[in-house]
Parts: structure tokens; sequence; C-alpha cells
């Protein structure tokens, strides 16, 4: 199947190493603003960084917030958004020895340095110098590598912007996960694309976070591409029971082929999602996952988690300044709950193995991906991300 | 040294068996009205509850709090307060096999039915029937055991009502520590009271809820008797840093007894304390514990914990109504914040195991009792403890 799936033809490092590249590229110029698909320049690599070239990116509702301008201290434009992306590596710059021009790699957005105390601590996949920030606007040092044809920069993104045919990152941010020649892996290349974000931190939040247990019960509110991942990992962990809460019909049909088993439409009736899924389940669920990034969501998942034992996973993005919807004495009901930052993997170190699980089959990816458009049709990616009309769109170059 | 702390000369079960017992209580009118020391009948022990001759009670701030009225729902008067304490039963009703007369015990507000899917699963020290609830003001069925000389009811408090020289419980809510004969423990009766409620709950908040492992570090906010064993448990498990957070420099000294390494007093300095236990600890601790009750000192508590793996733990009651005082944000800088119960001790399994590691000197004990007084000076009792003079003033009949 090697060659189906995308073209190296026009691939010669030979041609553009150490050189500015100039490509297309998808610019956002102000907040919520159509995107502008033109040319630009990318830098080469500097010391620690790696230039690739883009084969698919996708689109979540991080880059839609952002590009929104959801946040107004972090309005920069120009600027190249997302982070859910595949690639292969062009050349790299001084001291990155770990990989080369050719080799299949995957942007992460939540990077390992390896050499942090939280990269060197097996509690966490923070990274003190490449974790989630949406003010970080440069790559490391604060420059920017993208530039406009008239030499203005472009700032970044998440530490990846992948919404362009070449982009650079540190190397902390670039997972290798096959080597240069090796092409088992070109066939699963569009579903790699996923690992980059959205189905790493649903499946991650059920396996590393949660680690949901065989015959155990699990509610996901929101059942976006994130949410259907988290009822993926659940099932392919054993979950005995996973509800589906959503209030568009439409995810049901999805989430079935998911492991979705049972759904529940807030609008249906008049009762509280948290008593409805009690009444279903004895009592609660083990595991809640909140994918809707909404404070009265959060407070049903909190609420349907069982008393004693239930464990809550906060993945959604809670843009509004309110605080977390639950009293203190709340939490002497024995029910937990903690945040996810993409499903608590450590991207250099686990992904490699993830992405091995992926092809072998471990949790099934095929149903993410409901649409593929070239990269100027970007505008209407989002719409129909807006919509809910799409999981993933991929983006072609 | 048998006989040294408590007399049985006046215990002859033989008289009272069966029969309705007169005898002395502190009773409690109406909110924050002094105590009123007289003469109750106490009825005899029904279908598997035991009915306890008190030795030593104490007061704690829940006590207090309820005393006081605080929570206008549960005003409920007359009613014996008390929840702590040591004792020997008296007599057993229908069905109690597990203890007999004379068998040394203490009482746990936090029951352990032994039925329930709680009691069932090793991850909750909560039971379905025998929680924590002011609500309650009866034994199981409602009904109280005590009243006034002219029958009026007497309600009950927290399934315990220790202010009392005879008691009745649910046998789920009394811990048998050694049987009748072996007076080997009578040196260690008056510590024995603390494990009824303080002592256990702080102490097991560190083994059991955090978890606290040798060489770590720990904050503790509000040095009460609660934060100070805390402290105590913290250091049996070999923690190198364990900071003191008070208000009342009087805590300090007795601190240092009890495990407590660096204080800090948040009126010593304008910085936030959790920026100055950042300072202290690298980014501060492992850790941290909110024994205040107060939503500020719980943010502080939450804010001193280490990103991606810092523990905040909340013994802590909040009467306020108020949502706890943390971003859903937050969550994802992977600090993690939890309630405990009763040192999420299982009351009848695991608190005889506990009593001999403290006769044992695993944790050291003798510091926290530092007042005692009669039964008829308990108004002198409250005192002390609002004004922060006393850890624990122990009331003996």
């Amino acid at each position: 199947m090697a060659g189906q799936e995308f073209s190296t033809e026009n691939f010669n490092p030979n041609d553009t190493k150490g050189k500015t590249i100039t490509c297309k590229a998808a610019v956002a110029y102000g907040p919520g603003e159509p995107f502008v698909v033109e040319r630009v320049l990318v830098h080469p690599p500097q010391k620690m960084e790696v230039r690739i070239k883009i084969l698919f990116t996708s689109i979540c509702h991080t880059d839609l917030g952002a590009w929104q301008g959801e946040n107004e201290a972090a309005r920069f434009y120009p600027r190249i958004f997302g982070h859910e992306a595949s690639g292969i590596v062009e050349s790299v710059g001084e001291g990155v020895n770990e990989m080369k021009e050719g080799d299949l790699v995957v942007p992460i957005f939540n990077g390992e340095c390896g050499d942090c105390k939280y990269c060197k601590s097996e509690k966490t996949n923070k990274c003190e110098r490449f974790g989630v920030s949406i003010m970080k606007k440069g790559v490391d040092c604060g420059d920017t590598r993208f530039s406009t044809m008239d030499r203005k920069p472009i700032f970044h993104f998440l530490n990846t912007s992948t919404f362009t045919e070449y982009t650079v990152l540190d190397s902390a941010c670039v997972v290798k996960i096959h080597a240069n020649g090796d092409w088992d892996f070109n066939p699963f290349i569009k579903t790699l694309t996923l690992l980059s974000c959205g189905v790493s931190t649903g499946v991650g939040a059920a396996w590393n976070t949660a680690n949901v247990h065989s015959g155990s019960t699990v509610a996901v509110f929101g059942l976006g591409a994130v949410g259907l991942a988290v009822a993926e990992g659940a099932r392919a962990r054993g979950a005995s029971k996973i509800i589906g809460v959503d209030i568009n019909p439409e995810k049901f049909i999805k989430g079935r082929a998911m492991g979705i088993t049972d759904f529940i439409n807030p609008r249906d009736d008049e009762r509280p999602v948290y008593e409805r899924i009690r009444d279903m389940t004895n009592g609660g669920v083990h595991y809640s996952f909140e994918c809707a990034g909404n404070l009265n969501v959060l407070r049903d998942a909190f609420l349907s988690a069982h008393e004693g034992w239930g464990l809550t996973v906060v993945l959604g993005v809670h843009t509004s300044p309110k605080l977390l919807p639950i009293h203190p004495m709340e939490l002497f009901d024995g029910r937990k709950i903690v945040g996810s930052v993409f499903g608590g993997f450590k991207g250099k170190t686990q992904l490699p193995h993830f992405a091995k699980q992926c092809m072998d089959g471990v949790v099934k990816l095929d149903g993410f991906i409901t649409h593929e458009l070239p990269l100027e049709e970007i505008n209407q990616a989002f719409d129909l991300l807006i919509a809910g009309k799409s999981l993933r769109c991929l983006l072609r170059f």
C-alpha cells in the first residue's frame, strides 16, 4: 500500500536543507477572521529544532477557541494555528541526533524535554519548558521561524503551528513514530495524525489518568472526537457500560461504533443528567469524563460519579474565570476530580508504543476521520467543526 | 500500672444490664447556651446496639460548631454532643456477639456496618448507614435512647453522644480495642480517647489519604490537634520537611515536638503563604493539608502543593455554602485535591491495629492532651478550645 496515502515525490531535503523555504500556509490575521491561505517563509531550524513537512493536519476545538480570540491576552496575529498533524522530518538543527530527514513524526503541543523535574518524574506528563501555553508565540527562545513574504513575523501556536506545509518545532515537541525507509506506517499516516492530539488525549485520559478497569462503568460528557476517543479507550479496557451524553443526536449514531453502550440526551428529560446516570448504574459511574468545556456539564459529570470512589476527569477547556462548581464539603463524599492534559501521555516516551497499539487494532481509529479537504478549504473545515458535523476533518497539502 | 488511670470499682454491669440507667450528662439546650450538667436517663441498648460507660471524652471543633448551631437546619435541642471518647461496654443488645461487658472500646462517629457496598470496598471508609451526618439525631431507627428525668427525649449527635457517663450506640460505631480482663491497655486509656477522632483523623489523612512517603515535603495549615496529628503522622512516615502554618505563635512551641520542622505565621510577611512555601521547597510541597476550615487557607494550601504531583488533603469543615476556590483550568496544572474523613480509616477493621501502633510508639500521642477537667467543668473546657489554649482537654466522669 506504500505510496497510496501520500507522495514523497516533491520531497527532497537536499534541495531545502539550511535554506528558507517558501510554502503555503493558512494564516490568521485577526480574531475570527477567515484564514488566508498564502505563501509564507519558513526559516531553517536552529539548535535543537526540527523542520517538518506536514502531510496532514486536523482541527480541534482548541484551535477554534484560540483563532476566535477567546482569551483576549493571547490575541497575537498574524499567527499560524494548528497542533494536530503528521509529517516527515525535512531537516534538523544542531544537536538533534534522535531523528533525521525522512523520519515519520507527529508534533506534540505538550512537549517532553526529558531534562526538567517534571519530565524526570513518573507522576506527570507536564514539561517545564514545553508545557501548554497559548501565550507562547514563538519557539523556545521567543523568536518566530515564520514570516510573511514581506518579512513580517508570523507567530507560532502551542509549540507546533501545523496549518502550514512546513513548520519548525523544538525537538522536544516532535515524536519520531518510525524511521525513514520503513513505510509500514504509510497506510496509517492519516490516523496517526489523530495521535498528535485528540485520540491520545481521549484514550490517554481513560488509560493513564483514570486507569479505567475491566467491568467498570463510565460516563462521557460531550461526544466530539476527544469524548469518543475516551469511549474507545474505555471500550478497549473492557468497561461494561459506557454512557454517552450529548445534545446532538447525530453523535449517538457515531458513538455506537466507538464503545458507547447507552445514550443520554439532556434535552429528552427534565431530570438532571446525574440522577439519570445514578439510576442506570446503581448509584453512579466509576469514571466520568467532562469533554465539553462547560461548567454545568462539569458539575453533572462530578455528581454522576459514585460516592466513595467515583473519579471525574476534566478534559474540556474552560475559558470562563468562574470557580469549580463544587462545594468543599462535597469532597468529603469521596468523589475525586482531576484534570488531564494530552491524556497523561509523555509524548516522546510513550507515543511510539501507543502508535503501534493503534496499528495493532487495540483501539480502532477509523471512524474519527469524517472529512478530508485541501488546505485551501480550511474555512469550510472550521464551519464543519462549528456546526458539529465533523469529528476530524483532515487537511491535506 | 493497672488501676491508676481509671477505676472499675463502681462498674458492675449485673446491676444495670437491661435497665434504664440514671447518670450525669452535659446537655445542650440551645445554640451556644452553656451546657447543663444534670442527671439523664439512658435506656437499654436495643438490637445491635451497645451501651458503654464513658471513661474520658474530649472536645473537638466539630462539637463546637454543632453546639453553636452553625448549621441552622441541624439545631436539635436538647442534645448530647461529643464524639471523641474511650469507654467500656456496659451491656449489649440482641445480636451483638463481637463484644461483651467490660471490653475496652472507642466510639466512632464514622461507623462501619460491614455490609454496605462502601464497607465492602477497599477504596473508601464511607458507610452507607453510619456515615457522618449532623442531621441524624437518633440511633439508626430514628429514636433516641436518652431522656430528661421528666421523660422528654434528648437527641443524639454523630452516632455517638459522649458528653455523658453512659451512651448508647449502634455496634457499627463501637470499636473493641481490647477484651475484658486484659488491662495492658489501661495506661493508654487516655490517649486511646484521641483515636476516637482527632488523632486518627490527622494521622490517617497522612497515612491513608495522602500516603506520605519518606523524604517528602509537607505543609500543614492549622495547628490544632488534627493538624498536629497530621504532622506527627508525616514525621512517622519519614517526611524530611514539615511546615506548620498558624496565626497563633503558641502552636509553634507545641508543634516542634510533633514533627514540625519549619513554621510560617501568615501575619509575619505580606507575601502569600504559598509563595513562601514554594520558595522553601523548590516549587511546592508533595502534600499539603488544610485543617483550618477556611476557604482562603484552602486556596493557599492548594497553591503550595507542587505542580504536576502535589496533593492537597482537605480535613477542615467548611460550613460556608461557597464554592471551592479553584478554577477548573488549574486542575490542568496537575495539582490534586481530595477530602479526608476520619483519616480514611475503616474504624472497626483498622483501628485496633492502629491502637497497637500507638502503644508501640510508632506515633507519639502524649503531647496532645493538654488539660483534664471533670465533666462538670465542660463550659470551661469549651472556653479553652475557643481561646486556642488547649489541644485536647479530657473530661472525666
